[in-house]
């Protein structure tokens, strides 16, 4: 259930204000479990929550591969489906302890972006592949396709956006959340889960803005274009350019900036 | 420095790409120390860190006022400024385990929005006093002044933007972050560093959506109406409704909804 019913009073000036029913993009905490022990708790729009436990295992380096995770579950004690088990495959073991430590390891040598950059590039390499090419006249149709398949978007106002499509245009999948980076997650947890990685011959869209951690769950997925619809952060940018990735932001319906990897599109005029 | 300068290929349709400059906001890691402890390293603008240590602190519930801390000041081994020392007053202990012990205590009773919002009232009550009172007309003009005391916004189009007003609408202070939380803090933080505490007659205005965490730092500095230029999430207006907090979203020129407290309001024509 991505959206819910409150009860709202609406006030136009020089009107009375008026009772209605408003919808609502749905908050609800979601534990991650592995093997039973908690992880993490973050805030997000139930629905798809296996991709976003796989995909948020994932693009934290604590699962390497599909076949890391045996089973995804909701957890049969928690009725409000709020916590969900991952049940890892016999013989693998992660360091659960990394997800702390990594906040705090750059510290020693001085903490800046460029360190977190380092952290990010100890997992994840930076994307070689050159395969992806695109027009940028079929970039700028991306957002539109994206808001037109946002389901929950339209009716509540509150929902992020993130979508995969191919060079050619093709919607693969989108996923909503009240959380950017929930989205990002959901479709790399769904891309996992379906064999479909890596994503390196795809265009990943979010709405709003392009931060740092958006890039991060991106390289995890081998993305190699990431477009945002609205500004890039400073360190986002820094990021994609040391990590081979194309970023683009600001796309209005007749124009974008590309930051970084420019030699995947294709400006000529045909 | 809130706003830094990327080289950028800007391509408009039909046109050739053309290499420009492009103001980026400003993305970077700060790692929060308690007396030399580490706490928490958050994506940050920097600027104002030592409002956003102390807000994020304060917040969290980790102090409790004031008075219990003795320094804040940035670390002399991180010449990227982007460590921060807190160091409490003689006489403070502070429970740094309870940042991670708040994240999975709700979880044998049944992990759900509920529990949430039960575990914030633990320490923070829920606002009980009605002397804030502001018309409806007064409330529309904020949005306004508040994006034109943005000075970083407008050049990087990057940055979320909460300020502080007062029922008469006089702007207290303004702060901009990447992160929409961070510059919650930083304003509750400046309250706080500023012996401005409790905020009970003052209106919070926050670009972009009220989430559940925005409402959770603003009961924290006991803010009475809570403005999002945009849309609330579920969670966000039932923890305001069990707060005693007036919620307010979707500000355009000419009208807003109003989700929770109404009676602080003055929808009157006079």
């Amino acid at each position: 259930m991505s959206a819910s019913k409150k009860q709202v009073v609406r006030w136009r000036t020089g009107a009375k204000p008026q009772r209605a029913r408003d919808e609502l993009a749905v908050e609800e905490p979601l534990e991650i479990r592995v093997d039973t022990r908690p992880v993490s708790v973050t805030m997000r729009t139930p629905g798809n929550d296996d991709e976003l436990a796989a995909g948020f295992l994932f693009t934290e380096a604590l699962v390497k591969q599909r076949a890391d995770i045996a089973k995804i579950r909701p957890s049969a004690r928690n009725q409000n489906k709020n916590v969900i088990d991952v049940f890892l495959s016999p013989d693998v073991t992660v360091d659960l302890e990394r997800l702390k430590r990594s906040v705090f390891v750059s510290s020693s040598c001085g903490l800046c972006g460029k360190a977190s950059i380092e952290m990010v590039h100890q997992h994840f390499k930076a994307v070689r592949s050159q395969r992806a090419k695109i027009t940028g006249e079929l970039l700028l149709t991306l957002p539109s396709k994206m808001r037109a398949a946002q389901q929950t978007f339209e009716r509540t106002g509150g929902l992020h956006a993130a979508a995969l499509f191919t060079t050619e245009g093709e919607l693969i999948v989108i996923r909503e959340d009240i959380g950017r980076h929930n989205a990002v997650d959901k479709v790399i947890g769904f891309g996992l889960l379906n064999d479909l990685l890596p994503f390196d011959q795809h265009v990943l869209v979010v709405s709003g803005r392009a931060s740092f951690e958006i890039l991060q769950k991106a390289i995890a997925g081998r993305v190699s274009i990431v477009c945002a619809v609205s500004a890039p952060s400073s360190l986002a940018v820094e990021f994609a350019r040391e990590s081979g990735i194309t970023l683009v932001g600001f796309m209005r319906e007749d124009r974008l900036n590309v930051y970084s990897g420019e030699k995947r599109i294709n400006f000529t005029r045909e």
